[in-house]
């Protein structure tokens, strides 16, 4: 098959009861079509795969054209984590229920992805941010989130003090739950449930959620997604507070500390079928298109 | 003086810096009325005050006709927990910062307590809740919230599954960060936060008040105070889940654990001065008396 | 058949397409029964009645035990405030979509009323609003709601001031576009999309519901259902706004009106099937039931 | 003095009570910096003016190099629609409360209009909005908003059916009060109080705020500034709705109407003093200053 994606990586959900069988289609399909395919470790305990096709994550945007994630959004957000600083596109295939990333459902693998190969898709450009956490002028710790940045006040009761800037400006001084600073991609996450807005995919965009403020004036800022976000935060008796970029928990912050926000000079490029329609995928995961209650 | 109130005990914050002066001036003010006091240890730090009126907060209840808090609202919620199980009344004297229960500053403490001596005061009674954590039919834990009962997931990503039965009845399921379990005295605090309503403090009522719940469509509930609330919970990966009962912290809770929530018989008496209005309370604290931006 | 429902008086949605085959259906079965029927005018149509068993609503109360509302929600709030100074219960049936009041459907009518009529029903009593508009110290207008009353600015830009009294004392002034003085009755309608709290259906309570106010700590208050709520509006230029109770549209009102809002003292009777689970109602109409998105 | 705003044309609110003195003093010191002078009728009313120096708004543009617009934010949103055919900036002066838009006060104006006649100043460029009404393929109307467009119910009980389109792709269909379309300008004003987020005023986005709607996980969206906004409408028994451009009103609309609302292709260049701080006039405005509560 004469197609721009000749070498494919695959990455799939780990620990998943089901996607056996999903894998070992898409790989009979991409196999059949001619593609040359390589797997992380473990995707790879799914299907027989000989060593060389074997790649750790890192390393699989080096040799391949495309990046297939196989599971659930979670699985689509840690790829994309591993390939920021690569120019990969991705696309996301779900294990039966649709995600907001992932919008290749198993029924209609083959059909969509037949049509994604002969280069019938859509593609997106998507921010990612970095996050560092500079203590004493050094930076400690560094982690890229696609979905959100997300601190909070560890467990106690008392609130967390938190202040931010926008380009070294000062935003504002809010005692909280905690801050969240989300990517458009996010806006349809946790920042949804703390009440931020929804924002289109394709903006540079970056969202400032307060969560559960104290002054219930306080609400959610939208910011350019070119703008440097600073945080800095301080709390009674404890003195620490818990970061997470996405899924993953950074180490735990000391009073003091700096958290410095900023979009990855990449974007993050996401495929979608040629019919992708993200206000339908809105509809469909947020109840909208049920039928108004009289 | 000819008062009802002819033994009087005293507790106040510890730890606060400038509480001294307010002590003493209140003791003063008393002795000079011929007022018995008795101090809890805390207390007892600021004046001079002989062994046999020194007393654990615990004991104050027995001996005293009236039992006064000075500090904030968070050591009048701590005082109403400690009496509990009695049927003393309370007031509350704050630090020159209004707040929602303790709403005599010292500057017209003189004022006050003397009308209140002298029987011009107003009464409330508001309902206290009664936790249980009881793990395989034993109550393992049990712990007094005048404010709020708080259920939040341990720190990770991850948000907890809940859920909740009044009478019984199952309500719902929800993802979320937590859920709170609020009387009327607690709806200006945490849970007015998270979205919750304010409630009249004399109402016979309890605010169920989901924290960032994933469903968006989740929204507070208030149910009749009499009501019997249970609380399960489960948390994929980490299965643990942290328990508070206003500023108290329980111990960790486990996966398969339940919580049963009930008020209290017995109601908290809390005195005010004559002139008290919560809702000018209300309208002090939340800013409400800002005269409209155009 | 032994009932204690001797005789029932039938009240359906106006103007509705598809009611004829359910209203025929419900006749048969309670002739069959030997339950003498009474029914509005408007009923009448879809069902050979004589003259005599044919009944102005607001006389339907004195000559039955039962009355049954077959439409949606909305019919069955305009049965409650026909019903206001009865003490006769009331059924609702729907046609084919749950409400929150109308919870027997077509299909299982049969079976439902059956139960019904033998005695096994659950039985709620619910509050219901008076509103009267004061006008120079005359009533000029009065009408009952069972869902909410609702001062809204009449059309233009420019928000509409109102000010709010609970027993005479004043709660606050806002700037909005308007207030809803809801019933827990009303918490899953109107004023839930404003923000307002659910409130259980039992609960003696009344929700004062700001609509968009411009100050942004303005808060959904929950007093006790005896309290008399009083309102005064003043607007800008335009000095009009409209009240509605449920759908009913009250005389566009002056600025210096006063709107005093006390519950009636009957309560409403509403039954409902034996089997009736408030909560699994809001689990339905709400959408609670989905599984929560990963 | 060597300015670059030779020709300066003044725009004051009208019917203003407390304007002659701000007037006056603006005029004397523009005039004795050797600017000429330019005033709306309205304007001239407050000061001697020879009638070559009066002008309509919608011609001052043309003579002037700058506008100075007097009054609170609504003088400036209008005097914004009336430039949005040209280029001329524009600053804004209070009449003693700070505004979003107006953040000169009369007691700094000496000092701030000098810096700025000087070239000291703080210059953002903010989209505008172009409202069109069709009807059968006709443009019926048109006008442009600074802040935002919002399409309401008409009067009476019963919602409105909103279905919106952005780029002709369908985003949903609501029932709800209304619907506001805003500009970032416009997300401190009546967005933020149907519960919309704020917009850093630089971005080129709009944002999309249901009012009150019926279906609770509805929620706003913030698309690109660059976007086509389409609205549809349509309402059980009276099939018309009102919508409104910041604070004009457009003549009632028929169901079938259709809704086009797109930037306009010019942006309003909005002058400041050197020190304008957006996130402090938030603080001031939204009362996030005040301290923390305990």
């Amino acid at each position: 098959m004469n197609t721009q994606f000749k070498r494919i990586g695959l990455i799939s959900k780990p620990d998943a009861a089901d996607i056996k069988g999903t894998v070992q289609a898409l790989c009979d399909l991409l196999q059949q079509a001619g593609i040359i395919l390589y797997l992380d470790p473990e995707t790879a305990q799914h299907v027989n795969a000989s060593a060389e096709h074997i790649i750790q994550i890192e390393s699989l945007a080096e040799r391949c054209d495309l990046i297939m994630s196989i599971g659930g959004d979670g699985t689509l957000l840690s790829s994309a984590r591993a390939l920021v600083n690569t120019n990969v596109p991705l696309i996301g295939i779900n294990l039966g229920r649709l995600g907001f990333l992932v919008d290749i459902s198993p029924e209609e693998m083959n059909a969509k992805i037949q049509e994604v190969l002969e280069g019938h898709y859509h593609e997106e450009e998507r921010i990612i941010l970095m996050t560092q956490i500079i203590r004493n002028n050094d930076v400690i710790h560094e982690q890229s989130a696609f979905n959100e940045v997300a601190l909070h006040r560890l467990k106690s009761p008392g609130l967390i003090d938190i202040e931010t800037y926008v380009d070294d400006a000062f935003v504002n001084s809010q005692r909280s739950d905690g801050l969240i600073i989300a990517t458009p991609t996010g806006s349809t996450a946790y920042a949804l449930s703390c009440g931020g807005p929804l924002i289109h995919p394709s903006m540079n965009a970056i969202a400032l959620v307060p969560i559960n403020p104290h002054t219930l004036s306080n609400r959610p800022i939208v910011v350019d997604g070119n703008s440097h976000i600073g945080v800095k935060f301080s709390q009674r008796d404890k003195h620490r507070a818990q970061l997470t970029c996405d899924n993953v928990i950074l180490p735990d912050m000391l009073e003091g500390d700096f958290i410095s926000i900023k979009r990855h000079p990449n974007k993050i490029r996401l495929l979608h079928p040629i019919d992708h329609d993200f206000f339908n995928t809105l509809r469909v995961k947020l109840d909208w298109s049920h039928a108004p209650q009289s």
